[in-house]
């Protein structure tokens, strides 16, 4: 069925962002034969806008930090179907996530941050969306945001 | 020879761990085509609880940061073993290894931590155990354990 | 035409270090199929002394970070090279770099540091030289240096 994915994205009311514009020599994704390698994405507000900002264990909860983590994943979704040529009916799988939580140095609780994107993926893609992954504590992360994940797919 | 691998873990005395029950929307490993991606694996002592807790340069000295990660790399060959149908003499290659220590603002020396896992892969593998690595300090991990370690694998 | 990128190294002036001998049981880079995947690269002086010591958001500026991620990328070159037999034109694609910055708790630029290796990129390989990416900020690094990035590439 052409659009499963697109119609299951509807279901759960979410939308993707605009592909955005690389602001220097790297890019979102890199596709290579089946591959997409995906760049790490912080969470955005639908504006654009740095979105969580601050640290867990700090200002951020771990509920927060799931948040943040769920928008770095509809990040990576979205840049996958650029890869995808629009059709994100050609992922086969979700094959691994990296995820990085900016914390202090005694939190201890980064997979039930990172689970916000891991979740997604199985929402969105089902089984498809079960990956490897690694969740791991940082010193700090860009514009001040809390988590950053990035992505590896396979398509058809 | 059938179970070559096998035969050397017995000799070395490594027992692996029994496949873990994964407790999220995240697997163990992901095979694509010939590729292995193993999720990041924390040191866990044989009963399954979190090993080696504390950073590095702080309560947790080199030499048992590196016990640690070879605890981690025991359990990237046991899901590698999973990944291969039961039988490590499928895997051609170890691919890469990444290596997240934890650590005070001040270590310098996570080479010799995640060496553990790198001399591992090396004393079972034998030349095919010859990985590029990557070696860097966080802020903290998971259960606050002192290294985390992720694997790709090659496999025939 | 042979020796393009060559060339282009020598019309920017840049000097690929000699192989380096790997210390321990990982090696510089491993190659997979298409893929070479090279391990992190920490900035080393001409003579190999690592580079640019300290933290960003502390002893070390944005722009002494960047000089010190565009060591970390002709390191990078300089093994993709040896993967390649020697001819970097066999490089199609710079896939992916890992940024690592090793940074005070509150800084917040990285992507203005890991450019220092994502320009390189670019200024060596054009277009080809546009990759995914991640830049993390870590608690602290091998032998006290200010960036580790690590890469993966494509080649024919």
């Amino acid at each position: 069925m052409a659009g499963r994915i697109e119609a299951r994205l509807k279901e759960l009311g979410i939308a993707l962002p605009a592909g955005s514009t690389p602001i220097a020599n790297y890019v979102s994704y890199v596709t290579m034969d089946n591959t997409v390698f995906v760049s790490g994405q912080i969470p955005r507000w639908p504006d654009g806008k740095p979105a969580y900002l601050g640290k867990l264990g700090g200002a951020i909860s771990v509920e927060d930090g799931k948040k943040a983590a769920r928008l770095c994943g509809i990040s990576l979704i979205g840049h996958a179907k650029a890869a995808c040529g629009g059709n994100l009916d050609r992922v086969k799988r979700v094959v691994k996530l990296g995820g990085f939580v900016s914390s202090t140095a005694d939190f201890v609780d980064h997979p039930s941050v990172v689970n916000g994107a891991s979740d997604l993926m199985v929402e969105v893609f089902g089984e498809a969306g079960r990956h490897a992954r690694f969740a791991v504590g940082v010193a700090d992360l860009p514009a001040n945001v809390c988590v950053e994940v990035d992505g590896i797919f396979e398509i058809a």
